[in-house]
């Protein structure tokens, strides 16, 4: 039958040709001149949100097109939306190392992160384990999840971890086994933490919780990771990898994907139920998809899924994780090397950044910090973005892969000059 | 602040131009040449999906483009963004006859319907009465909600009310009072039934529900009725009342809103928070918005919402909310007379219907029914596009105000061939 609201979607194509238009993936053209967002200022929110290149602004804007040509709404159009999605979910699959199977599409981030929980067998007096330095909404839907079950919420301090990766891990090591009750049943922590821009060991957290009487659930916030870091270990050994296409992947905002564990997939009942969580599309007696189509819910917008695709596709020609982490970081590194020389400037991170996010706090030459706010207006007055944060209080740049040196010395360049001036 | 993930939004604009590109809303050129998917087929889905008219690409695509070159994140971009938000929260309380701290934005229907749910003070033992035409995806979100609070699902027939508005308000009411038990909490009605295409007295109803002691919820699925039928008696009148802005609207796919009553706002939790849940757009100790802001979860796509707002003017250009009704029901008045006049073809309904869905069965000239996918798929290879139902099992086609009374005749003559060819 056809489902009054969407087609049922299958969780693989068959090999062959997957999504068009593709055949700007491998142009010539350099990745940054597809993307006008970075064409008239200096930009360094990718944090916050990716450039859209213009292929994939294109494929969007082509699948909107190729459904209206086949459909909206008919058996010829299914194909199509089937494709669609299933090429994505492929593609994101390879990228998070796991089978198809253990991906579900999201609107955003915190859906993947906050959805699977809702359907878990918590018991009152169950512990929350939530790193320090989480974003204040998932922290805000866990506080309502512990208020409804009667959890407890308790602390694992990570934001002040600021060296390397081996100290970073060893420290995380002992204050995690510190930290673990018999009553814990959850962990969270950020695989990249977005405000002091270090990234936790997560794979060893998971492989240290598996030794754990109850073998806590991991979720793990990925907003800053995917098209950022690897993730790939670190996705394949959580139970809950919940990422967004719109932040480093450079895609459409509106669509994210969340990697599941299979013993996660076992458990959970979901919550936002619709067409698209259910095995039979249709009325009767089915049960939900036992694979991570049971967390999605029903109609979404098809064509991002287009888009997303493309941006990958753009990123995957620039290299592999590895690789492209190593041109992020090349930069990150220029501009954390760079505020090491300025006076007044101080790094959160004391070592150069494992990714691209790079905080740092201002004063001037008396030592009075300067206010990230007027900062940040004053930059951007000069149109050059970055943001502020407000826990730790501090300014925070990202460079992507498609950062550029003259890019990190004229933002170097125009800090120095807002120190001058609140000196004179 | 900054927020990571977006800007908060206000409810309203301040008074002033609203959203661009809308040159074309008042366009001399018909609606419906405006809709490429009407150019090559003969279109009766628009209750699956409905077109999604040239200009509202262009808005979707320009707003992309607009948020690309004032970000996508910076201060400069946030006004862009809230007025965007804002413009159509604004718009669709109008359609709803709300203020606009009654309007949630929301993915689709489902996740409109549902998610207020999820919050809402049940006790064991609580019934739910759920009429028997209502979207199997909402049966099986309200069939784990009892399973999960212990509550108690009972059914109210409406399904068999094929008769005209007097007759089904009046069977309603009455059957509505024998069904509401002491313990019923929620009462669950779709607006215009999707099956059979009759319409609910919603507003009624909740003047009835009112009344009973417990003062029962009242969520109204309002899949089919936002952009069909006038709606604002019954939306300013249900407790929650939920739409999408992809079928009747002619908007894109992957954006819905939720109109909700003040008592609603008052008790019910949110349930899958994010930043635009939290009043406070930050860390700290900020509660939930007030308003029905506080079933908002995150990111978005702002580009649908430009989309969405096209589409809307372009309806309005139309005509009011009841000069649109009579169009549509103009030519699903002559198809259901059409049909009428056919030996084989059965109607669900008895009488001419209130909106724009024909549902209707068919059989051979000895009466044998003809398999409804079978007709389908042979009206599909005619580039004629309706669709099947399961439950109860039989074609449906819609007509909306861009039909033509040619192309319902070219249906009927279809029809009429299938039936002769099932025949020989």
């Amino acid at each position: 039958m056809l489902p009054e609201r969407h087609p049922r979607t299958p969780l693989s194509n068959e090999p062959g040709p997957h999504l068009e238009p593709r055949s700007e993936a491998n142009s010539p053209v350099p990745l940054r001149d597809l993307m006008p967002a970075l064409g008239n200022k200096l930009y360094f929110n990718f944090g916050g949100q990716g450039p859209l290149p213009s292929p994939s602004l294109a494929a969007i804007s082509a699948s909107f097109a190729t459904i209206q040509e086949l459909g909206p709404f008919s058996d010829a159009v299914w194909p199509y939306v089937n494709r669609t999605v299933s090429g994505l979910r492929q593609r994101l699959a390879a990228w998070f190392g796991v089978v198809p199977e253990r991906v579900a599409f999201t609107e955003n981030v915190t859906s993947g992160c906050v959805l699977p929980l809702w359907g878990l067998p918590w018991e009152p007096g169950d512990e929350l384990l939530v790193g320090d330095a989480e974003h204040y909404g998932v922290v805000a839907a866990l506080e309502e999840l512990a208020r409804r079950h009667q959890l407890r919420i308790t602390s694992l301090a990570v934001a002040d971890l600021t060296g390397d990766a081996a100290a970073t891990a060893a420290a995380v090591s002992e204050r995690l086994e510190a930290a673990l009750s018999p009553r814990t049943r959850l962990v969270v922590l950020s695989h990249l933490l977005w405000n002091t821009g270090q990234t936790m060991p997560i794979a060893a957290v998971a492989a240290q919780l598996a030794g754990h009487a109850r073998h806590p659930w991991l979720l793990v916030d990925a907003a800053q990771s995917l098209g950022s870091l690897p993730v790939a270990e670190a996705a394949a050994a959580a139970d809950i990898y919940a990422c967004t296409g719109h932040k480093w992947c450079c895609g459409p905002e509106g669509l994210g994907a969340v990697a599941l564990s299979e013993r996660l997939l076992e458990v959970s009942s979901p919550t936002l139920i619709g067409w698209r969580t259910l095995e039979h599309d249709g009325p009767g007696a089915g049960g939900y998809h036992r694979d991570a189509r049971r967390f999605e819910v029903a109609t979404s917008c098809t064509p991002l899924f287009a888009g997303l695709n493309q941006s990958l596709q753009l990123l995957e020609a620039e290299g592999d994780a590895h690789g492209r982490l190593a041109a992020i970081r090349k930069r990150s590194g220029q501009l954390w090397e760079g505020l090491q020389r300025m006076p007044g400037l101080h790094t959160l991170l004391e070592v150069p950044p494992p990714a691209g996010l790079v905080s740092f706090t201002m004063a001037d030459a008396k030592g009075v910090p300067l206010d990230p706010a007027a900062v940040v207006k004053q930059l951007g007055d000069r149109g050059t973005w970055l943001r502020t944060l407000e826990s730790p209080r501090c300014l925070r740049a990202c460079t992507h892969l498609v950062s550029t040196a003259d890019e990190v010395e004229r933002l170097l360049t125009q800090l120095a000059e807002l120190i001058q001036l609140s000196a004179g």
